[in-house]
């Protein structure tokens, strides 16, 4: 074994290391509406479910350069955004929306994506994904400071969107889902390789 | 497209959408030490990695019937836990460990697993596992209240412990690490079928 102790450690580093071990991570693909009406799309692996009463979302982009990233700018003011779920057949067009671009593109138009206007909320889900959240702000909560801390974006859930498809009653099929989940670097996995262990008595 | 309005949900619906649709998951395995010293271990789905600086996770226990988990009360009180990262290799002893076992059972014993002292804290980690981190709390946040709410337990990462032929450097060998993930219901999947996309530019 190999330790590490975090205080000798560069920020790079620290990220590497547990970026790289915390893994598979699933893949929050977040819609969100800036001030001047502008639609933005991005993808965190930082991201998972927390808590069922009620049902909540967490979302955590990095700060970089001392700068929020515009997801976090529009969550921040609009109090909105939606979660898309990233399948297979959508991961090129996830990607595509990960670049750094202008706060004034749109990332739907830029991937060649569907804005679909959503039921409760002013943020819109892309039309391609099988599945998405309407999420509504909680709260936001910084993480330890400077160029690449965190920010826990905390979203509660208030509609799902599911192709039916994928349904049976609320249990989700999920050899239809066909999730994909981020590894490092800019690798992905498939959920194709799915193996069942019993449940302990 | 069906949509389900929360507000219309029972929890367990709620729970049953945003799990099964929230894949694969990372899986925190937390060691903790209870006020009479006994050694827990307990998996957790609802995990994952928020920022960089410093280095952190969130571990996401649910609340059952009003009572925190053993891990929720025992890291709330020392203040401290290990994440133990969960592989192909574990994933059986990784179950046992979930098991509702009472608060004096000791799971590492239980799941015939060694308990190895950590450097910076009191709380083992666990001798097969490929890597840990030492955490130490930094805060826990509410989300929602009642059966099946969420509870988020932010840890600061201040030692990681990696397994030799893992490491290149600061980066993880992901072949060799052969990382499992949580799926719906009983399932997991391996990080076996990986691909890779270019970044765009």
């Amino acid at each position: 074994m190999v330790t590490f102790r975090v205080a000798d450690l560069a920020p790079m580093d620290g990220y590497r290391l547990a970026a790289g071990l915390v893994v598979p991570r699933p893949i929050g693909w977040i819609g969100s509406v800036g001030d001047s009406g502008v639609f933005n799309l991005a993808p965190f692996s930082f991201f998972n479910v927390v808590g069922a009463n009620p049902p909540c979302v967490v979302v955590s982009p990095l700060t970089r350069d001392g700068q929020p990233k515009d997801t976090l700018a529009n969550v921040r003011q609009s109090g909105e955004f939606t979660h898309n779920v990233v399948t297979r057949e959508v991961i090129e067009a996830v990607n595509a929306t990960s670049a750094t671009l202008d706060h004034d593109v749109d990332e739907f138009a830029h991937a060649g994506l569907t804005a679909v206007p959503s039921e409760m909320i002013a943020a819109p889900r892309v039309g391609e994904a099988k599945a998405s959240f309407e999420c509504v702000l909680v709260d936001i909560i910084a993480v330890g400071n400077g160029p690449m801390s965190g920010n826990l974006i905390i979203g509660e859930i208030k509609v799902f969107h599911v192709d039916d498809e994928l349904l049976d009653g609320t249990r989700i099929d999920q050899r239809k889902l066909n999730a994909v989940g981020r590894m490092a670097g800019m690798d992905y996995t498939t959920t194709s390789d799915v193996f069942s262990i019993d449940r302990p008595a």
